[in-house]
């Protein structure tokens, strides 16, 4: 009876009904956490109130049936996705008497959102590129956190006098930094700066071409890791190499000379 | 007499300075746009007057000769740009009285000047390799929507009390997001924040890491789509690939063997 | 006497010491045009006098030799940079009295240091392939200045009564375009268009996404263009192709089925 | 003994436990320069004392180590890294008495943290090529500061007497176009000089745009140098070139042809 069961489940999984019904429950739990913004009448709070129930009851079957319909449950808790929808739904779970946990529980609700990504193929093939690419790039942010902490320790040693809401301690100047990075409003700082130490534009220009550069470095970094991901697809498409085919061109010059020999 | 009617409208489509005059007249009407903007003597304004009536004519007439020169009729409106032209001209003659309208008017006349686009080749295959790239670029904007509607989402959660002129509902929010993607005075809504919520700080740099990496993943996007048309047209020109080749030597290798056994 | 003389400037100019020279006397050019931004005491002005004479009198000198060791007369004003360098000597050399005239003199002397850009082949090289790539550009331009047009046309319209500094006519909404294009303060534009027209945040955000997916186009069109002229280069070497391989593969192989049949 | 010493080192000097020992000293360093830019509590600046000088005692250790375990000492000192190891840890061993002579003695200290790119060999190749990249560069760099000189002369020119803050001498104004490369409140300095010059917007927008046409450039350059790298290290594989194989197809033909004529 489990197995007839898991059957009817898997093919309700895999229904292309089911997985847009799914989807749009997502939509609908988005909208009413959009909704939840603005300022509600008493009677839309009410549904909203109804509406939560019933996406936390659906969340929880569509957990229930992919649960039992999977063949191997032992693996299943060892994807990422699955992890990340459990612990949405089981949040949701746990009821909120305390009006502050409220606030938690909503941010919660939020996260909801996410699983879109998880529902959705082809989001999940985007995040999980993005998730490789990670680590090659993994050098690159180590040296500008090196780069922003020198600067950030010479910037606090220096200009802490100067203006300590933005020189303070070596995490207000990093902060700092990263402002002057996006150049927002960077020359009023530099300014300040320059009235006691003249030269202190060298330390703005230096950072700035030195964190634009390792950004660029990034870039072009990424550029031709995907480039090379290319490369590699094409090579697995079993193209022989121009050297295989010279090897086979000398055999039939072999076999030629043999010819002539005869 | 139709017939002849149609070849000799052909062939006045066809011509080079009709298409000449066709482009002077749609910068003249851009031009006549432009001087309205400004404060115009009134002898000025009966000219721009004169002129409208004249470049609607003009637009009319060449849109029926092109209607009239074309093939195949019924295909005519299944081209988005002879559907652009026609909207155009049809929307300059209705008659405009009343003065509410009178700007709603000038607005569509301003879409005169898109005309240049349809009427230009080179733009038109711009603007046409600018609409297929979209849908390749479709997952990342969705996710980016995503992105955005979760933090907006939290943001008008947390900081609502802050400040409801940028945090107010989940509309608002990402607008203000918008705003803190492009750099604009950014650091004002942070600070704000931070005197509340001193660790809010991570709420911005996670957003616009976020942001700036979906970001740079669609530039890449497109540039390796482009790429791989690129290859694609290079195939398309019926090189033999190196496994044809080699299939090419196999076969030469047999017809050898054979020779050495006689 | 005449070709003696020739030759004899034709060697000095390709002398690597008189290049090194002309290259000294234009850093010295540059050097004198910084120092008088500076207050200077009467004794500096008075050798800056004497120093832009000799300056002027030596690029006069270069431009002679220059001219009379080229072998062909006619062609020499043919060549854009002999045609600047040319009209920057004469400007020099006409008297200023008026004081009016004055500011223009030292406008003029300035572009003395694009001379480094005639003399150093490295940079008449970077000159070059810029000029060389912005016709690629030209529609993509255009394409941008009808964007720019149309939505400057537009903003005059309807803005024009919110704030006629930022609207007023087709031009200053030119310039107010340009600035969001930059999103230098372009929210405060927005915020207070909206209190009139709650939802212009349209006309922003669909101008700044037009105006950036716009430019990312021409970034990959020059990007394309690049990768083409080398892809160029590497044909212009004289590799067969893989079907000019294919075809001697065949003719290999009548000949083998020539010999099969003796 | 001397050789067994040595040895010994560099041994000691290769195991992975000693390298990580390095590793987290140079953080522990870095941590305690973070720490000294907070107000700490009398009791922990005692222990920044001590640790500062276990610090010191460790890394002069380490080098004497390296020095020790290097076969050849007198290509030690041509390394750059190895120089700039010697003198992070010989100025941290001057005694600073003086309260003046405190905040540099605090800045060589900051350097400390840069020997982990020193260590870390992922990072030294990062640096090492992003040195290589530079002199590429040079002459992009050398076009940007010619353009940046002369519209620095030709501001301080005509703006000097409307804002000496921005515009006062060429120095100031090559600092306040940087700034408008940042975009960093750029169209208030506009605003300010179209007021006495109408159309000086001229001279920012043909700025702007030069600026922004260089650094494509330049971007363009490094990709097309590592694009050009990578097909060099594909030729460097020893791959036949197609010249090649056509080569060995003629000679085959010719030998058949010998065959043909028996």
């Amino acid at each position: 009876m489990y197995d007839s069961l898991r059957t009817n489940l898997s093919n309700l999984k895999n229904n292309k009904f089911f997985e847009l019904l799914v989807v749009a429950v997502i939509i609908i739990s988005a909208l009413e956490i959009g909704a939840k913004t603005f300022e509600l009448p008493d009677s839309a709070v009410s549904i909203t109130t109804v509406l939560d129930v019933f996406i936390t009851v659906f969340f929880l079957f569509e957990l229930a049936i992919r649960f039992i319909a999977d063949d191997d449950k032992r693996s299943f808790f060892k994807k990422g996705w699955n992890v990340f929808d459990t612990l949405v739904v089981v949040v949701s779970l746990i009821p909120v008497d305390d009006s502050e946990m409220a606030l938690l529980a909503r941010l919660v609700r939020v996260f909801r959102v996410l699983r879109m990504v998880s529902v959705v193929p082809e989001l999940r093939v985007l995040i999980n590129s993005l998730i490789k690419a990670l680590p090659q790039l993994g050098y690159v942010v180590l040296l500008m956190f090196i780069i922003f902490y020198i600067y950030a320790a010479i910037g606090s040693f220096i200009f802490n006098d100067i203006n300590p809401e933005l020189w303070g301690d070596i995490a207000i100047s990093m902060l700092t930094l990263f402002r002057i990075m996006t150049f927002e409003d960077w020359t009023d700082i530099q300014y300040e700066t320059m009235e006691v130490y003249p030269m202190s534009w060298v330390y703005y220009m230096s950072f700035i071409f030195l964190t634009a550069f390792a950004f660029l470095n990034m870039v072009i970094g990424i550029v031709v890791g995907v480039m090379e991901e290319e490369h590699r697809a094409a090579r697995a498409q079993k193209e022989p190499s121009l050297s295989e085919l010279q090897q086979e061109l000398r055999e039939i010059k072999e076999v030629l000379s043999e010819l002539q020999k005869k």
